[in-house]
């Protein structure tokens, strides 16, 4: 149990893979950090979602909006910070668990490729822990955010196999890694963890595996 | 893999502890019947929530209103049925995960506690399968469906440790079992399992521990 007390944040985009956090991805997260004994600090920005989906058809639904931060807090139980509040000094380790949140709430990913945005305060909560040398853990499509805010490292980050958002990290500057659900790839310089989880799938056992060696790797470089 | 193949019916009632299926407890599930082999049918009814819940505050949204099915989907990640098009005939097995949407949604026990009615479709679906002679399993607050449906039967239930609560699950027919939250509860002549997760918490961690248990039996008994 040597993580244990170590504290880790968790950023959450919403609660849904079409319109926020993958929620097989958060919850095992949580899970992989809690049997290792670290302290998770659950957060969200804000804000507006971009837009709410319809899961049961996958669809979006018209003038419904919802905020990012209550969404989140479902997953979270009820304990969520707003992510506004929280500095790098704080916390010994950050993780990003995907869904589509990681790339319409939390950047511009889904409508902008490789010219998005990323959300101001998540922007500046990646680069404080990167500048204090603090690791970090990209689950899914999230790693485009390390690709925007620390493309000029040259990080090693994963994305899946798709060539056209493999193209995009690239075009951000990062590099792309290819590598298995069940697997990771570590940017040791950058203390960058990554694990594709369900941009290649198929079910959740194999995306936890992934996940669990994601939240270990992290937890070794803090 | 002695599951390989086995169909099991994963009943949602929402998306989020205090509105709906509580996410931690329904994904484990899904994890602990991936990792067996058994094939998953999550579904849930088509109907309104009782409420909408702003997981941030703990407080309703007044004016709010959102669907079972569709906010259960986020958890399905879209692959879901509506639980009235289902039958028993479909399926090896049926689990509960629970969250306040068990109490809410699939039945009035939040509002009328022992004198609560279960949502129609529901209770058929929980006497066909008891009937066939299949098993359910039943965690956190969603054994007071079995002791409702099936009091009858005197069915052997957990519920947590709160007084009250067991003493209105005993009210309607059941036999309270303590019971930690890593261990099950196996009422061999009705076939059913059930585990008090999150009624007693305290995190994710032994809670996930308990809902392998309860999987594994199910499993077995199927």
């Amino acid at each position: 149990m040597a993580a244990t007390g170590k504290k880790v944040g968790v950023v959450l985009s919403g609660c849904g893979v079409l319109d926020g956090a993958e929620i097989h991805e958060a919850t095992l997260t949580l899970l992989a950090l809690d049997r290792a004994g670290a302290q998770v600090r659950a957060m969200a920005p804000d804000i507006a979602q971009r837009q709410v989906v319809d899961h049961s058809k996958g669809e979006p639904v018209p003038g419904e909006s919802r905020r990012v931060l209550a969404e989140a807090a479902r997953i979270a139980r009820g304990k969520i910070s707003n992510l506004a509040n929280v500095s790098a000094a704080e916390l010994d380790a950050l993780v990003f668990p995907g869904g589509l949140g990681a790339a319409k709430n939390l950047s511009t990913f889904a409508v902008e490729g490789q010219e998005m945005s990323v959300e101001p305060e998540v922007e500046r909560l990646i680069r404080e822990m990167h500048q204090a040398g603090k690791p970090m853990g990209f689950i899914c499509i999230a790693p485009v955010l390390a690709a925007r805010v620390l493309g000029g490292r040259r990080p090693r980050l994963t994305i899946g196999n798709d060539p056209a958002t493999a193209a995009a990290l690239e075009a951000m500057g990062a590099q792309h890694v290819e590598c298995s659900v069940e697997e990771v790839a570590v940017d040791e310089q950058n203390k960058i963890v990554s694990t594709p989880a369900y941009m290649l799938g198929p079910s959740i056992s194999p995306v936890a595996r992934g996940i669990d060696r994601l939240v270990d790797k992290v937890l070794e470089l803090a």
